[in-house]
């Protein structure tokens, strides 16, 4: 999988990607990671990528022609997706997730200050996506979500160590409890269940677990956990 | 504002903390961030911080000793709230987000791997916010999301070229859309309306595309805000 990422801040990409997981995953050429910064392509002798918007206003606006000239310049694979990281967008979820996956490259454009010139969505037609109803300083951490959540679903990201299967919504409850050493910990046990060694009662165990977190803490998972099973 | 962050890799907080608008409310001392590796505070000799599930399984888990000792190590402001990055938590919101702001200090301790030993949650109790439905290797980017979003809504973090007045959510509807020069970029023009300072005019354009995108892309907002209005 191919990420290239449009961002006034690479170094903060580059930062992400080169620790735990994600570094593993480009050294073993699952995935690469490509930063391209618009302001490289401005053709403004002052490098500006922003301006004051019209009809007033607070805020910076994104210049078209900086973004739309570094989108012209990064070399498409046949089969890939442009994404705006953008409030406005579809919610990230596993589902999109997995979606985004199926691609073998990834086009991102992360705005920044008060957000894109209308004409660059215009132009390039991303798919917008989302991290939820909040607004942030930027593109980049939204572009790192999607980054490390599509590369945890490619094989070979995940190691023998560890495990996406397990994962919250993986199988549309939340994660079980997890324990490891030591058995008491300053008076606080490990469940007796998990030290026995029987799998049928741990599995048991496990379960019933993620029966009652995800309908205590998340009643809407639950509700449609319960409706599809039967 | 000051946020403490538990995390075994504090250079991805650092990094992007270190520019654009975090890096300026960090200089004008709006917020102090804090990183603590609990990787510090392991009494294990090999410097361990994680270990195998009890009762089998893929992935490591997060020892306790560590994240409790170092998480009792962060000296604690009397207006303090502690949060835990998981997917389990309460989704963040804008309405989160300024429940935040109104504290003095957030310590938040980062996942990664398999997840936390569970009596790491019996004993600090953390509020569990979580980013949406869908997984990422560690809490590192979440608390990110965390520290620029409340930080966006501190006095003086924005100043007269950026605003959050405008920004998605902040009436409850999507944001307009921007434009900037060049008028005519290719061909896509800026609309009219724009250029002709009739604020009157210019004000009911941007709350007709407010409205229209809302009711487009987030039918679920703008049936709330309809109502609300009602």
């Amino acid at each position: 999988m191919r990420f290239d990422v449009l961002t006034l801040f690479p170094e903060v990409i580059d930062a992400y990607t080169n620790i735990s997981i994600m570094k593993r995953a480009k050294e073993s050429d699952i995935i690469s990671i490509n930063s391209v910064n618009p302001r490289d392509y401005t053709l403004d002798k002052h490098k500006k990528v922003d301006d004051t918007p019209y009809g007033g206003g607070a805020g910076m606006v994104l210049m078209p022609q900086p973004y739309v000239d570094a989108y012209n310049a990064v070399s498409k694979l046949e089969n890939s997706i442009t994404v705006m990281l953008s409030p406005q967008g579809e919610p990230l979820n596993e589902s999109l997730v997995l979606q985004l996956a199926k691609y073998d490259q990834i086009i991102m454009l992360c705005g920044h200050y008060e957000g894109f010139d209308e004409r660059i969505r215009d132009i390039i037609k991303p798919k917008e996506i989302s991290l939820g109803d909040f607004v942030l300083t930027g593109g980049e951490l939204p572009a790192l979500c999607v980054i490390d959540a599509v590369s945890r679903k490619l094989d070979g990201t995940l190691g023998k160590i560890e495990s996406a299967q397990d994962d919250s919504f993986s199988n549309g409850l939340l994660e079980y409890p997890h324990y490891t050493k030591p058995r008491d910990f300053r008076g606080y046990k490990v469940p007796e269940v998990l030290l026995n060694g029987n799998h049928k009662d741990i599995n048991e165990f496990r379960y019933n677990e993620q029966l009652n977190r995800t309908k205590l803490k998340r009643p809407d998972l639950y509700e449609k956990y319960i409706n599809k099973k039967d």
